[in-house]
């Protein structure tokens, strides 16, 4: 076991029963000052004597399977499509609505289904009436009566969720089928229902009387689920971290309709089978639902956090799990008045994600690995490794906005069998208190104007764009999910903002360039919202006014007057979408540039904008031009400046070139000379109140690079991995 | 030079004043029988003494220049947009309409610029009424009094063409400006306009008066050319071979609007700057003026050809330059009574497209390289190798469909000055003219079902998709139009239909597979048709009776009723379009498979489809999955089968495939040992009449290769780029 390390605290030490000795050890090696328990693993009695204070897991939606059995009108429902049926004729149409479903999560729900259940020719766009089919409860075949030969066909339905989306998964993925049969599958059930609020918030009561050695309640999480479908094989089907389908019931859609004036349709959920994913442009029938289940949701949690409050604990929620309703940049999410939010750090920018919700007063992220066999095993396993990366992963957005804790999860005992992995995240822990104790409290300089992100979602979905489940890579979305993965480690004010915001109230004042990245039609890129002149009027007056714009692969792309790319008088930059071949192209190529005079070789774009890019304005200059296709390009517009990029997968030097880009296109390429350092490797922050800076290496090897500031330079070696700290002392400010 | 040849006929050579004696030997080592002038070159005395036909170029829409210049009001005109220009305010927008043109080719046509121009703000779509501008005569600047701050502007305006475009192409190709500086820029006129047609007529009648010695009139071409347009540095800006833009006039419009009944508008020729690119799904408005202009060309064509044969001579065309309004499977090309079309073969789909043109006597084929000074120089040019290309690519074309001629064109004397090339070329000759001898005019048997290639322009644009400059090669459209240019060397008859002609009178009954091919949106995968419940209705049906469908790229793509590949359910794959990331996908990978036994490694789709494709059906087999995304997929739906290729550039390999695939589709697998060779670089044509087969090597090594037919295997070995006769006489049919 490691010495005692240099300072404590700040760390929370997942553990179980059965090792106080060394439980003791490593909470004094760590310098944890929490302790936890995990999904499926029990607080010792010495915790409380270990730390300060003691945490334990909590869940309000099906932590009572007694209950939850003895009530089966209660169960969670989702709304789910049938797949997609091709009518090969006028005879009545059959279709099995639980076709590639799990039948152990899933069973029709068979409520009002004239009401809640809807049946479309995908064909024509036509709603089936009511009238032309019928559904037999006992096999849950619905029939069409007279289909139209060769049209598609699709039933949204309502169905009841018999086994809890988490618990099934931890269950399914750890065999506990196997291993552990008697083991419940637990059903979670909605406050919605009969008599289940009253019985949640008593459970709570009860067990905060039951519990007193617990100072923090880790609620995991409050209500709803993220959507997640699994097939008939048991394996997952559809994961969406934001999906909403698992927060509908007919006593919440009969509350929307009473409250809103208007009726949701099961379209509005299923979305075509789209379930209104996070790149569809949202509707404003889904704006409404998610406004409606939030403020209902942080409502109800308030009441669990104020009768934990009453009982003199503290309120921490997991950023997870039955998360919906509780968006944490949502406007009704701070009057949920928790303590703290703790999440997983899977990136810079969900590590990000979690240091800037507002409304807590604290923050923690738990790092991986995960204490679980699959990582922590001698047949390959690699813990050192993973805690590697999940630091230096993590640590750019910890530099930039310091989050309150850390900690990890898992089985401890696990962990205790690699001694090298523990001396490594002692060593983390140590660089994670030095980096506050460092900065006295103090957030580094950022540049004198503000990143705006401009999409459908703006700051609801702050840090979150482009992402599917959490900070999972998906090969089409990591090309775009490199902008913000970068800005979480960049020195920048970053405001999210939606077209709606930017329409009503303009580009706030204090942003100097903003960013529209992603693929065309998705709420990233903006899709229709660009086919609206008040918005491109909008950006083109504050380009031109001074102002820069950033577009990545294809921004501001919808198929109107001409154009594809609405901005490319302003970007310099179009879309080739076979429609304009016969246009000649003479791009001016230009091989030195500020942007990218850090790329050595060929700009990596990723999966690049999906098919070639071409230069539109005399004025463009292009810096990266690869098999005929613009892969980076600079312009001028009025007194404003533009950049586009085909794609900006994360990379140091990607980072390295987005933070040029912004300099640049906000006019201020001086700041290339003020806390900037020479190898793309590495950052630097600057804390001008402790005249002190701090260069971190990125990578995995040594170097040495110059750092300029104030006019100075220093040279710098960092060992891999590591950081220095450099004391300003002999400079005046 | 090389000695006699086996046989004689089939060729035309060109040829030039001073070389008599060297033209003799010429003539007698390829067994030429025709002759022929070029632009730039006059044909000898000696000429007729030769061979049997002599050509002469003739041009009727500019051969005149000195009537030209005494008629300045006769100028062809063309439609051109001015750049999109933001107004960056209210006050007064200039936009000088001839920015970025060369105004040596164009100027401004004042002509009623009330009814041919349009302003048009591109943002809003509105059309800028004609009070709300003016343009000044002296400087080509229009005028927008009040902009809409921020908005996007066009100018749609009449240019007169001031340069005829093949002249002025030669012309700056050649750098004839300093060469030959007393050349006069020739002026092109139009038909339409005063005295021109009487002229044309009489002076064509004058010069075969004079021209005794011409038995073949080469018409280069008619009367309107495809579009160009040069930029302001005098280079080639837009080039689109299937361009109607230079072919309009005030007398055009007025005399379409008198008959068709409604007006056009200069929007529906400059089409938002994507000119009707054959890409673009047409529009009822271009279609009807291809079938006006058609109509007219072909009526004015035949009085020539009147006036041709009327004089005892032969009537022949040359398929490029002005060519617009003779597309040769339009409904009046026929009526011209043409003798001959002559062709340019830049690859085996062009050279089908001549080989098959209806309405005939004979076609002829001009193989490249050019006898220019770009290739047949001492300084890198490869003549040789250039020659030994341009028959391979179009001997696939030649063996399935022989065209009655071949040539070559340009400066003989050039050629005469390498050997090597001469006897190449000599030995080519032999080649062609033993196609015809030893097949005995017999066409080679075909697969007993027609193939159907399905697009917006059907059988108007045979053999003629995603092509952009003639048969140039674009990074963007070389994964689609490999499908064509396999297809034109394949045993099938190949049917291009349209989404009308299909609507209207079913698929034919010959026809056993359709193919779609295309990117998204353009014209060749449909875009909005396939919204039609028409067509889907009808294509499902047609597949489901037992036919077959194979997708290439994005085919049946529309955005509709939840999904974008209209036909998912019968190709069994859908295109990504990062809304349905959250789906997650379980391919089912199948390693052997008829379509794809000949492909060894990955499968190489060139561009692909633009973005992942992934399976939708649960029996899709997927034959290529490389990086998450399917490039080669089969699906059964009903008694037919489909197949998806996410790209099928031209290769031996691809080719192969398709052919597997045809067969596949058609349920025919039994057709893979018929006539089939196990070397994909070998192709196998059976003359059941003459009992033979031919079997060519489109390589340039040696192959040994199997050939399976009638139950037997034959051995055969080929040198590189050789073919093997081999008769069947032992065996009974």
């Amino acid at each position: 076991m490691p010495p005692s390390p240099r300072t404590t605290g700040r760390v929370t030490l997942p553990i179980e029963e059965g090792i106080d000795d060394r439980l003791r050890e490593l909470v004094a090696a760590l310098g944890a000052d929490a302790v936890r328990n995990s999904d499926g693993t029990w607080l010792p009695e010495v915790a409380a004597e270990l730390v300060e204070k003691v945490y334990s897991t909590y869940f309000p939606a099906r932590g009572d399977q007694e209950w939850a059995l003895a009530h089966p009108d209660t169960l969670v429902n989702q709304y789910l499509m049938s797949p997609r049926i091709t009518a090969t004729g006028p005879e009545p149409l059959r279709i099995d609505v639980m076709e590639g479903y799990f039948r152990e999560q899933f069973r029709p729900c068979y409520e009002r289904v004239e009401r809640f259940w809807e049946v479309i020719d995908r064909t024509t766009g036509q709603v089936v009436p009511v009238q032309g089919w019928s559904v037999e409860e006992a096999t849950g075949i619905l029939t069409i009566a007279r289909p139209e030969p060769w049209h598609v066909y699709t039933v949204a339905f309502l169905a009841d969720q018999v086994w809890d989306t988490t618990q099934m998964y931890n269950y399914i993925t750890n065999g506990w089928g196997v291993t552990d049969p008697t083991r419940v599958k637990e059903r979670p059930y909605d406050i919605r229902k009969n008599g289940v609020w009253e019985h949640v918030r008593q459970a709570l009561r009860t067990w905060l009387e039951s519990h007193p050695e617990v100072d923090v309640v880790r609620f995991t999480t409050f209500f709803y689920h993220f959507t997640i479908a699994f097939d008939a094989e048991a394996r997952e089907k559809l994961v969406d971290w934001f999906g909403y389908s698992a927060s509908v019931s007919p006593e919440a859609i009969d509350a929307f309709e009473a409250e809103y004036g208007y009726a949701l349709r099961a379209e509005d959920f299923v979305d075509g089978g789209y379930y209104n994913s996070p790149f569809r442009v949202p509707t404003p029938a889904f704006r409404d639902w998610i406004d409606f289940q939030s403020r209902f949701v942080a409502q109800r949690a308030k009441e669990l956090v104020d009768i934990t409050h009453a009982a003199g604990r503290e309120a921490m929620m997991f950023l997870g799990d039955n998360w919906i309703g509780t968006e944490p940049y949502g406007e009704h999410f701070a009057s949920i008045g928790l303590d703290a939010v703790v999440g997983s750090a899977g990136s810079a920018a969900t590590t990000r994600l979690i240091a800037d919700i507002p409304g807590v007063r604290y923050t923690e992220v738990r790092f991986l690995p995960y204490f679980f066999p699959d990582v922590f095993n001698h047949d390959g396993g690699d813990p050192v490794g993973e805690a590697n990366e999940s630091w230096l992963t993590s640590r750019r957005a910890i530099v930039r906005r310091p989050l309150d804790r850390m900690g990890y999860g898992g089985y401890v005992s696990l962990a205790l069998e690699f001694p090298e992995f523990i001396e490594r995240i002692t060593e983390i822990c140590q660089e994670f208190r030095d980096i506050h104790d460092r900065s006295g409290g103090e957030l580094p300089a950022n540049a004198p104007f503000a990143v705006g992100v401009l999409n459908s979602w703006g700051s609801l979905r702050t840090w979150q764009t482009h992402m599917v489940a959490h900070a999972k890579w998906y090969k089409a979305a990591y090309s775009y999910g490199g902008v913000v993965e970068a800005l979480a480690g960049l020195p920048f004010e970053v405001r999210f903002l939606s077209f709606d915001e930017v329409l009503a109230h303009g580009v706030p004042e204090e942003v100097g360039v903003l960013i529209n990245a992603g693929a065309a039609g998705t709420a990233f890129s903006g899709g229709p919202a660009w086919a609206d002149e008040r918005l491109t009027g909008l950006i083109r007056s504050w380009v031109a006014a001074g102002h820069g714009f950033i577009g990545v692969g294809e921004p501001t792309a919808v198929d109107h007057g001409g154009a594809f790319l609405q901005l490319s008088d302003v970007l310099g930059v179009e879309r080739e979408r076979q429609l304009t071949l016969s246009t000649d192209r003479y791009p001016v190529l230009v091989e030195d540039h500020p942007v990218t005079a850090d790329v050595e070789g060929v700009f990596d774009d990723g999966e690049g904008a999906g098919g070639d890019v071409y230069a539109t304005a005399a004025g463009t200059q292009v810096l990266s031009y690869v098999e005929g296709s613009v892969r980076v390009a600079v312009n001028e517009f009025g007194a404003g400046r533009a950049v586009y990029f085909s794609g900006l997968p994360y990379s140091p030097v990607n980072s390295r070139t987005l933070q040029r880009a912004l300099y640049w296109a906000a006019g201020r390429e001086d700041l290339l000379e003020e806390w900037f350092s020479s190898d793309p490797a590495t950052e630097v922050a600057w804390y001008p109140g402790q005249r002190r800076f701090l260069v971190t290496n990125n990578s995995s090897r040594a170097v040495r690079t110059s750092v300029r500031g104030m006019g100075r330079t220093w040279e710098v070696e960092i060992e891999p991995m590591g950081l220095v700290w450099t004391d300003v002392t002999d400079v005046e400010c």
